[in-house]
C-alpha cells in the first residue's frame, strides 16, 4: 500500500483522478456536440526498445469533424524517461539528467464555430528520481481560452470560475496564477497574449514553506475540475450563434497565432518533441485547418479589432474592464 | 571605394547581387503566373527607436492569390544588431555578443496546383564586428525542394541543376553541400527530411584552408542564379497538370510539416524571431493555409505513399535511385 504523508507524493492517486478526469472532460464534451464521439488510441511503447528515450503509455481521445467540434483532443499519459529536460522545470535547473516519470492529461479543443473560443487545459505530475535520494516531485498545469469574437459574458464567466477555484487556496491564489498564464501564454513575437488567458502554474509542491501533496493534488483537482465548469457552458450558449466566411476567415486567421504558440513556445510541446515523446500525441493540439496571409489587420471598428483592442493583452477581467460593445 | 582583397569582405558588392537577384526570380516567377505580380513592401527601422534590438531595413515581396502562386514571398533584407545570437553560427559560439550585420535574399514559394512543389531559398552573408578587431564574415545559403507528387524528373532536374552548379567549386561540393541539405532540412519529431533537398552551406569562407571573399561570393551567387534555372522550369511543366480535391488535402496536410519545420528547426526564423526581426516578413514563408490531421497514413500502393517511400528521405537522385513509377 501506497503511504502518504503531506510531503510524500502519491503516484496511484493522481493517476486515478487524471483517468477520471479524462473521462468526465470528454463526456461532457460529447454531450455538448450530439453527433461526434471522441475516438481511443491507447497506445504503449515497447519498453524493450532501446531506441526510445522515452517509455510508458498513454490513451489519446480525439474527437473529429463533429456538430460543434471541428477537431478536440483530450490526452491521458504516464511516460518515464532516463533524463529529465532542462524544459521540464525550468526554474530548477539543477535536477536535469534525474530520471523522471510525467503524467497528466492535456486537451485542446478547436469548435467550428468561431463564436466558439478555443480551449486549452492541462494538469500533470512530474517526480524526478535519483538513487539513494527522495524524489523530488511537482505539479503544474492550468487552463486558457482563445476567442476569435469578443463576448464579454464569455470572457468574466471563464475568469469568475478561475477565481472561484482559486478561493479556497487563499487570496493571492488567482491573481498571481491569472497573471503566470497572461506571462506565459505570450507570443513575443506578436507582442500579443495567445487569449484571454486564464490560470497557469507550475512547479508548485509547496504551501506556506513546506512541501505539501495533499493540498497541491488539491489544487490540481480544483483545476482539472474547473475547466468543465468554465468551458462547456461556454460552448453551450455560443454553438448555435450564426457566422458567415468573414467570421470563418478570421478564425482561420486567428489559428495560425495557435501554431504559431505551440510549436515555438508552448514547454509541454517542446518538451515532448525533445524527449522523443508521440509526436501524433503531443500535435493533436494543432488546429485541423489554419490560415497566415500577409501583414493583415483588422478593419477598424470592426468586431475583430475589438478583439486585438479590448481582448487580448493583459486585462483585470473581473475588476476595471470597460470593453466596447 | 570599396578595397578588395581575397579575404576582406566587400558587402556593397553582395547587396548589389542580392537587389538584382531579387528582381530577376521575381521576375522570373512572375513570367510563369501571368496573372499575379509581386507586391514589394519596403521596410525600413526606425534607427532613434532604442526599443528595437535591430535597425535596418527591406524589400518584402510578396504575391497572392496568383493562377500558379498561392502565395509566396521573395524577401531581401538587410539589418545590423548589436548582440549577435547564438543561433546566427552555430560552429562558432564565441561570435556571440559581438555587433552584426546580416544581408541575404530568402524565399518560399507555394503554389496552389499541388502536382508544382514548394521551394525555398535564401543566400545571406553575414559580418560579426568587434571594435579593434578584423570583422569575421561568411556566408549561408541553399535551396531545397519540397515536393507533394512523385515526379522523377523534377527532382532529377532540379539536382542535376545543383550539381552542375556545384561543378566549377570541385567534385567535394556537390556532395557535401547535398548531404548538409539532407542533414539540415530534417524533421527529427517525424524522423522525416522535409522534401528531396537540394544544396545548403554556411559558415562558408574558406576554400582549400584560406578565407577567400570571392570564391565564397561566387560560390554565392552560383546558388543564387541556380535557384531560377533549378525551379522555374519545374514550374512551366506542371502548372496545368490536373488534380483534384484528394490531391489538395494531401498538399495542405503536407504544408502542416513545413510550418513544424519552419517554426521548430529553421534557423533563419529562429534568428529572426530571437533579434527582434521584422515578423511579418520572417513568417511570410508559412502557407497560407496548412491542414493537421491526428495521426493520418497514406493508402498502400498510393502516389502519397511512393512520395515518402520514394521521395522524402536521403536518396542518391542522380545515381541509384529506383523510384517506383
Amino acid at each position: 500500500m501506497t503511504q502518504t504523508t503531506n510531503s510524500s507524493v502519491d503516484v496511484e492517486a493522481v493517476k486515478a483522478y487524471l483517468l477520471d478526469l479524462q473521462d468526465r472532460i470528454c463526456a461532457a464534451l460529447e454531450a455538448q456536440d450530439g453527433e461526434a464521439r471522441f475516438v481511443e488510441d491507447a497506445w504503449e511503447r515497447d519498453p524493450n526498445d532501446s531506441s526510445l528515450s522515452l517509455t510508458g503509455g498513454g490513451r489519446t481521445r480525439v474527437i473529429a469533424d463533429g456538430a460543434v467540434y471541428e477537431k478536440g483532443g483530450v490526452n491521458f499519459s504516464h511516460v518515464q524517461g532516463p533524463q529529465l529536460p532542462a524544459s521540464a522545470t525550468a526554474s530548477r535547473p539543477e535536477l536535469a539528467g534525474r530520471s523522471f516519470q510525467a503524467l497528466g492529461v492535456s486537451l485542446v479543443i478547436h469548435p467550428r464555430n468561431p463564436m466558439v473560443p478555443t480551449s486549452h487545459a492541462n494538469v500533470r505530475l512530474f517526480v524526478a528520481e535519483k538513487d539513494g535520494e527522495e524524489p523530488v516531485w511537482w505539479m503544474g498545469g492550468g487552463f486558457d481560452l482563445t476567442p476569435f469574437y469578443p463576448f464579454k459574458d464569455d470572457v468574466i464567466h471563464w475568469h469568475q470560475v478561475a477565481k472561484d477555484l482559486c478561493e479556497p487556496f487563499g487570496d493571492a491564489a488567482y491573481p498571481k496564477y491569472k497573471q503566470w498564464c497572461d506571462d506565459y501564454f505570450f507570443l513575443k513575437h506578436r507582442n500579443e497574449t495567445r487569449g484571454v488567458g486564464g490560470l497557469f502554474f507550475d512547479d508548485m509542491n509547496e504551501w506556506d514553506g513546506e512541501i505539501n501533496f495533499e493540498k497541491t493534488f488539491a489544487f490540481m483537482q480544483a483545476v482539472g475540475d474547473g475547466y468543465i465548469d468554465a468551458y462547456v457552458p461556454i460552448v453551450a450558449r455560443r454553438k448555435q450563434e450564426p457566422y458567415g466566411e468573414r467570421q470563418r476567415k478570421f478564425q482561420l486567421y486567428r489559428r495560425g497565432r495557435y501554431v504559431e504558440f505551440n510549436l515555438v513556445f508552448d514547454r509541454g510541446t517542446i518538451f515532448g518533441l525533445q524527449t522523443g515523446g508521440r509526436t501524433e500525441s503531443i500535435l493533436m493540439s494543432l488546429p485541423p485547418v489554419a490560415h497566415w496571409d500577409y501583414d493583415w489587420h483588422p478593419e477598424p471598428g470592426s468586431a475583430e479589432e475589438r478583439l486585438y483592442k479590448d481582448y487580448l493583452g493583459e486585462h483585470d477581467f473581473l475588476g476595471n474592464w470597460n470593453p466596447a460593445e
